[in-house]
């Protein structure tokens, strides 16, 4: 199963596509979608919606996970980029693949089994779990490959559940 | 010029749709779309998405007005709003309407000369801009309402300063 793994933001945001076989993960692919402070917001939330879109048709994910946002200290980032998250959850919205929600203390108790994990040995789990040689970069796409793994671990468990 | 105005909104989103001629202000259409908290997060930015798209549909409108969002003390509350209006500026942007966005004082400052007006004192003065016999309800549709004349008087200087 293809699961894509949503960290999301509007100056950047960040993607990881994971396969999952067998309690196996495989990076497929991962990297960051950018917009420029120079855009309007439009652009900006158009930009964002074009790359879910690219995204989906390249690698037709079964899940889409997407962590929510816990709240910033800055107003006009926090409102900038929840508008972002809005688009990015519309956007999952209108593929076929199921939606799915993850709490950074969620995410971080599946990849380290510690809800308080700091982003070093997150990162590092990523990294095992994924068989990669090198922390993924930029830090925006190891966190969406975190979001992914997060659902490949817990997201079997809410099917079963549904049986 | 037919002008949308829009109050934000994930529970309840004002829409509001003016017609201005010659400095005078005529309203086509006003009210609310609402979702349900029982809804999935995405099912309700998608309910929101279509109500803007079948609003372009009806109206065509030149213009897009949409309030910007000050920040709200309810935290949850501020993140589903934001994800809102994220989805409704990107529906926005696929029509052929520009896109403008006001600040709440902006239109007060547009409606009543004002900018520290009160709710009252707005609602008083769309109700006489549009010659309505009474103050149009709900007060998120009077909201966009205000938003959509608060363009019509300011969006023709901005205009002007382009050509």
């Amino acid at each position: 199963m293809v699961i894509l793994g949503i960290d999301p933001g509007i100056a950047t945001m960040g993607y990881g596509v994971v396969e999952v076989d067998k309690g196996e993960f495989t990076a497929l692919d991962y990297g960051v979608i950018t917009t420029s402070k120079d855009m309007s917001a439009p652009d900006r939330l158009v930009k964002v919606a074009k790359g879910i879109a690219l995204l989906n048709e390249k690698y037709s994910p079964k899940a889409i996970a997407i962590e929510e946002l816990f709240f910033q200290t800055n107003r006009k980032t926090a409102i900038l980029v929840a508008e972002a998250r809005g688009v990015i959850l519309y956007s999952a919205s209108l593929t076929k693949a199921r939606i799915y929600e993850y709490t950074p203390n969620q995410i971080k108790q599946a990849i380290t089994g510690y809800g308080g994990a700091d982003k070093n040995q997150m990162q590092q789990m990523v990294k095992i779990l994924l068989k990669l040689n090198a922390v993924p970069k930029p830090d925006d796409a190891a966190d969406a490959l975190a979001v992914a793994i997060c659902h490949g671990q817990t997201g079997k468990f809410q099917e079963l559940a549904r049986i």
